[in-house]
């Protein structure tokens, strides 16, 4: 895979404007007037490399979106083989008011010797203070786009987010779900690629309605603290179980990029 | 195994009493004048439990001191099967000057149905600021430690420290190493048995004399920000390497027992 195909153009060009068009986003949320800083990285073990955005501001406490591109000769893990092309977008949020929900968001395209693959979803993790509303919003913009392409993938997509994101030693979900699916290959190409952009174009509009609401409250010492202390289950979840975090080191990536989503501040 | 053996109950005793003498010279170190909450906790998947001790306060940010003693009929990690034994004292500190450094010391005594083992050693990690007499003070006493039960020892202890204690994704000892060791047994039960206790005597000697000169030393906002940096790395490593964790975690040990090795407050 030494010459990228025309698909992998294609990908990576929505990821790259997809990428670009939620920064701005952000930051036209951000009350500080910050930008992201971006810092490229290229890929150690093989071809490729990625664009990390990150935002460090007043609104936004941290916001890290990642960009990546890579191939290589050996597949790091133990689900495919031989060379492989992989590219993403992946983002995390960690907001300065408690009030307002952590997100995740992450798209990738994957293809191996014998197989390539779509994954992806987004999930919501409220930081102490959950709004029925919030949820109940977040899970009908991924419910609306899904529908779309099939009615069956929003309760499979949305029950695979509940057991994937789920935090094994306290037996409970990290947050309060989304979707998530790995390894989605119906078949038809074109089919899946537009259910995969669908997920990537609804990102925004899954969560800026609930920033809106959020990020203005008032919120005490308690309330950060109480922000602090489940930021701190986040990391525990991102470096003890995260499949992406652990493709990330298997496969010898930017250790920077990798641990961009740990949040600005936790405490135990 | 469901009753003690004399062995057991010998360790077991040997290990509270020196648990007991680590908190009360922790006491007398910290400043405000707070003491070690303690907290049992029962362990769920067989019998025995753990009584983790947990200081925070000025002097020490956050001290945790955890004795455990438990057995069960699977043993949880590959290197071993069956029914076990498992007892030990795990101990770490995050202290507020970060001049101080961290310190972690751990020694445990496992038996499974075929084999029983010794493990253990400590480890210092610099907060951003490493002062080479330090280094060395806490070396030698190692050193002098181990010597007495051969000259073998200390070399061959330490160079395990310098490869447990690596952050593989930053290519990077975690700290200034000390020393380690794991599945000891080398045929002779009371002579093992008298070395593991003389490291466990010697623990108080390699970090005292060094938080005597460093805990009243003056720092910086700056200073602060690299000690919660150097934190990080510390989550780091416990979430992805570190194998206590994760016997811990497989063995269905108690998370908050667990994780009270985490610093109080890291950032990213």
């Amino acid at each position: 895979m030494d010459k990228s195909s025309p698909r992998q153009v294609e990908i990576v060009k929505y990821l790259k404007s997809l990428r670009d068009t939620i920064c701005k986003r952000f930051e036209g949320m951000e009350q500080s007037g910050e930008r992201f800083q971006r810092e490229d990285w290229l890929y150690a073990k093989g071809s490729g490399g990625g664009e990390m955005s990150v935002l460090r501001a007043k609104t936004f406490e941290k916001a890290a979106v990642n960009w990546s591109g890579i191939s290589g000769d050996q597949f790091p893990m133990k689900d495919g083989q031989g060379a492989f092309f992989a590219s993403g977008v992946s983002l995390i949020t960690h907001m300065s008011n408690p009030k307002a929900p952590t997100v995740h968001f992450n798209i990738r395209y994957i293809e191996t010797e014998e197989s390539c693959w779509f994954g992806g979803g987004y999930d919501l993790t409220p930081m102490g203070f959950e709004f029925e509303e919030d949820t109940k919003h977040f899970h009908a913009v991924a419910k609306a786009t899904l529908d779309c392409h099939g009615a069956e993938l929003y309760p499979k997509f949305s029950q695979q987010a509940k057991e994937y994101f789920f935090i094994k030693h306290y037996n409970k979900e990290r947050g309060v779900g989304g979707i998530f699916f790995d390894h989605f290959h119906s078949g038809d190409f074109e089919k899946d690629f537009s259910m995969w952009k669908s997920v990537g174009d609804s990102f925004l509009d899954t969560i800026l309605p609930i920033y809106e609401k959020r990020i203005d409250l008032p919120f005490s010492e308690e309330d950060r603290k109480l922000q602090l202390a489940r930021r701190a289950h986040y990391v525990e979840f991102n470096l003890l179980y995260d499949r992406g975090t652990k493709f990330g080191f298997e496969s010898g990536g930017n250790p920077k990029a990798i641990l961009c989503s740990m949040p600005p501040l936790a405490a135990w």
